[in-house]
């Protein structure tokens, strides 16, 4: 009898076992998969009191909290898998409030029969990328739908970060004059995705940009503490976020086309699929806007980390009522670049 | 020109419309939704930034953290609905670290062609039971997922809280001797779920009991601010959270049978169904551990807020190197209650 009150009296099979719905019941084999693959790939003191919460003191300066559930598919792509863009995702979101991030929860949406040997690299990922982003994922909780009922897993994120005293950007914080830049190279998260889609069939060795990048505006705050937007062009690309932050600044934007940093390839591949880059998401790129006369310190901020190398300014705030964002062409003209309508790419994120 | 640059020409329609893919797009059908709907219900200083965080003061004292996926099925039940529920859930396992609920992030994974009009009334009900939990919701996200890669809609609420100087239940902190109450009749919330499925067909009364426990957690610390331990015996049910609490302490339980309240329409449907109701799940009850001297106390305090009018002392824990909960039966003998084994009922929050 006593051996049986053990409560597991076999470890998980994580080569061929697969989740079953026994697993989110709430009873001795979801305490089994909490403790042998989450708690053990995530350990922390925190996640190791085992309770429903986490309880720390609170870090010095303001609270920034974000909250995304991530629905990517393919689960495995180049570059990362759902479990790193969980990570790096809800980080950056942090991130853009100027935070440094502290801690992670985790929420796993579970289809019935998926492999736990999936499962296991996915939490795999999801730890290194949380412990090489400083962050401890210190609660969570897992559900499991029946077959059909889901797409092998869903992960929701939620971050707690705390911000400087001085760092407050915000999508609101842009005025005429102000300069426009971007980290790097636009498109290479969505372009990855779109290569692995099986009604796909072009090839390339574009690999997603998936990256948190707290270290990233840690040094650009450092350089130019009064950033007046940051923010991650993901779903909706580049165009998308800068009609957000137009919108919600109530300004234009001028953009020089030759000025955004594309790969040849995700152009290349763009104009295979009818897409245009500007459009295709981004998962370890931001936006920054300041005010001029920053631009240059902040440009070269950005340069000498390795996540902005490929850094550029790439157009200005103006004055404009119909919060148009425009862009100069390399052909001299302009153009609108409008919010995205309609879908470009489901499940990117 | 000018017409079609403002981002919404027409309103949502949330009388026949749906949710399709450009509503998780990161575009503009994803921001109407999200002005529209969810931040129409929800509006508070903190979400109408529509930045991608929340930034504010820490509250005084510790903070805790919590985070539930919801995928119950089906989504509108007696006594509440996916929306109220996550609510309720994440504020009452805010409540079970002796916390103020502050506030509230949101994530929806929303299955292409979910009806708006569904959508809407979740969301109200969710605003509804927030409001009364006094807790903002102050950021979110929207994913859309294809017809029969999700179930209709699932949401994750995560949930930040204060937690008291001199306040800090645990699940290691049941001791020898102390005090086992519970708040009021358990099994409700299973059962009424039961009574939904389209399989079971067997008709009851009986209502969740989904309630926000943070106001009786409160009169409740305010008694005896040294509670040594709570929690809220979801899944698994009440026998589940016992063991465990006893494997966390390292201690046994002696509980009678006798005491523990269990609805004469519970315990009938659960004899219907070859159930034992210590297992059906609850969303509005709590199990509280004290010191022996503090429980007459404790169960006044219970007793005189309208969420534990039936509250009870259950049992005793003891000392036992087993960590076995055990029952005193109705008929004089012992049994001992083990943790749930297996899938008792699927998706029952």
């Amino acid at each position: 009898m006593q051996d049986d009150r053990r409560p597991f009296t076999r470890k998980l099979d994580l080569k061929n076992g697969q989740v079953d719905m026994s697993h989110g019941s709430g009873g001795k084999a979801m305490a089994q998969l909490v403790e042998e693959l989450f708690g053990a790939a995530f350990d922390n003191p925190l996640l190791a009191r085992r309770n429903d919460q986490a309880v720390f003191d609170p870090p010095a300066g303001r609270l920034a909290v974000t909250t995304d559930s991530y629905v990517v598919s393919p689960l495995f792509f180049p570059g990362g898998d759902i479990g790193s863009l969980a990570v790096h995702g809800t980080v950056n979101d942090l991130a853009m409030a100027g935070a440094r991030p502290l801690y992670l929860t985790a929420g796993f949406i579970i289809e019935e029969g998926f492999a736990l040997r999936d499962l296991a690299r996915i939490v795999a990922s999801m730890a290194t990328a949380a412990a090489e982003a400083g962050v401890a994922i210190v609660t969570g909780d897992t559900k499991v739908v029946e077959r059909g009922k889901g797409d092998g897993v869903f992960i929701n994120t939620t971050g707690i970060g705390a911000v400087p005293p001085g760092v407050a950007p915000s999508g609101d914080r842009a005025r005429p004059g102000d300069a426009v830049l971007v980290s790097g190279f636009v498109g290479d998260h969505g372009v990855a995705i779109m290569s692995t889609r099986e009604n796909l069939s072009f090839e390339t060795t574009i690999a997603s940009d998936s990256a948190a990048l707290h270290g990233l505006v840690a040094a650009m705050v450092g350089a130019v503490p009064d950033i007046h937007v940051l923010r991650d062009p993901t779903r909706g690309g580049l165009a998308t976020t800068l009609n957000e932050i137009a919108r919600q600044s109530g300004v234009g934007m001028l953009l020089d086309e030759r000025a955004i940093p594309v790969r040849g390839e995700v152009a290349a591949a763009c104009e295979l699929l009818g897409l245009d880059p500007l459009y295709v998401a981004n998962e370890g790129k931001l936006v920054a806007i300041c005010a001029p006369g920053d631009a240059a310190r902040l440009l070269d901020a950005m340069r000498g980390h390795p996540l902005g190398i490929d850094a550029a300014v790439i157009g200005t705030v103006i004055d404009d009522d119909h919060r148009f964002v425009q862009l100069q062409t390399t052909f001299g003209g302009k153009r609108i670049v409008d919010w995205l309508a309609g879908e470009q790419l489901p499940r990117i994120c």
